[in-house]
């Protein structure tokens, strides 16, 4: 879904940043990167970084020496930014981003994101080439992320948002929920119950059950969690019949 | 705003994910970290990844020796896992998540959010105190990721949903949530008293309670609801042992 969507890190410093940002990538589904003339690049130090399930994401990265050639190829750049002052206009969410990035994939763009370094970010030079910026909302007092942490935030809304329907987690499907005719029945069922063990009281049971409703009525009950209720009710009854003094 | 959320790292293995991950609590603005019984915990190697900015949530990060102890005082435990398989039902996105949270914390909760060791995660006993689970959506190929990289991208979902507009509605002060001590001993209530009526049996009672437990940790339980539950059981059991047969 993803699969010509290119991360590009420009300029990295610390070679486990690239490792990291490898290891987000195929967590998010992407397999491009480029990495644009990095600081003492040393595979030894990434590699630990990308763990073994990214490695081949690490070994087939693009080592260029330009932006230019970075992008070369792609039909629209994006930039990313912690500076939003002056004339950095129209600033981005990585929502709003990731969907401008899922309409030119859909429509047989490629794109590239990137990233600038550690340290300053990516220049007005930089940015010139960009089709737009984004920048990811922080807190006032920690506005620097650390590079490969603004990459995973920045692909994960990409992957999501490529999902076509919502994401739906694996596992098995939920239970359905209880009808009303079903929870009238539980609660029916319960006063009962309440009344046989002289927690609710005979002259006005219907009142004393209103917060006992008032509880039910907020979880969204399953039929499962219904057959269970049911299933404690007709116990208490059963024991009430058999031990319970007689009326 | 998000001041009373607090993150958990349960038995992380590496202290530079825990330097990380105090980063990333800078950038979402929450200064809440309590670690659970750390390997081989190193504030010198944790120290660098946390940067200068974040040294402070570090330095004042709370240590302890179990889960029960890094939650207490919380109104609510979210787990993360990346198994979504068998009786793992009802996982929440990330998204859903952080609006469940951000209306726990306006309702004027504490909400503590729990990531697993890097290797493991959170194993079933752990999720067991748990209100609800997260996942992160991934692509098939690489379902693990990172913990600081986990713990960023729920942050920054929760964070981003704590900058929209307050939804309040109208009404009478709610009333608070009963914390999870409280919702311990009305677990351990109800078990005694399910088993009074022969409800459950003597021979495994925890794992009957399970479909108890995940019943009522669906519902964002009030203090009034606890003392009502309260008072049923201890109804229950004075019932039982007034008039059940003699054991």
């Amino acid at each position: 879904m993803l699969d010509e969507l290119t991360v590009v890190l420009f300029r990295p410093k610390y070679p486990e940043n690239i490792g990291s940002a490898a290891r987000a990538c195929l967590n998010m589904g992407v397999s491009r990167l480029v990495v644009v003339d990095p600081y003492n690049f040393n595979m030894e130090k990434a590699l630990p970084l990308a763990t073994a399930h990214a490695r081949h994401i690490l070994e087939t990265a693009r080592i260029v020496d330009t932006l230019a050639e970075a992008v070369e190829g792609c039909t629209a750049v994006f930039g990313t930014t912690a500076r939003t002052g002056g004339w950095r206009k129209g600033i981005m969410s990585p929502e709003t981003l990731a969907g401008v990035v899922d309409e030119r994939l859909r429509g047989g763009g490629r794109v590239a994101i990137v990233f600038g370094p550690e340290d300053k970010g990516l220049t007005n030079e930089e940015t010139s080439i960009c089709s737009g910026l984004m920048t990811i909302p922080t807190s006032r007092e920690g506005t620097s992320l650390n590079l490969a942490q603004a990459v995973v935030v920045v692909l994960y809304e990409c992957f999501k948002r490529s999902l076509a329907g919502p994401f739906v987690p694996d596992g098995p499907p939920e239970e359905r929920a209880a009808t009303i005719p079903e929870q009238e029945a539980l609660f029916a069922n319960l006063q009962q119950s309440l009344l046989a063990i002289d927690f609710l009281k005979d002259d006005n049971p219907d009142y004393w059950m209103l917060p006992v409703r008032r509880f039910f009525s907020k979880v969204n009950l399953k039929r499962n969690e219904f057959n269970l209720l049911m299933g404690v009710c007709r116990q208490v009854q059963w024991f009430v019949e058999r031990y319970g003094p007689k009326k």
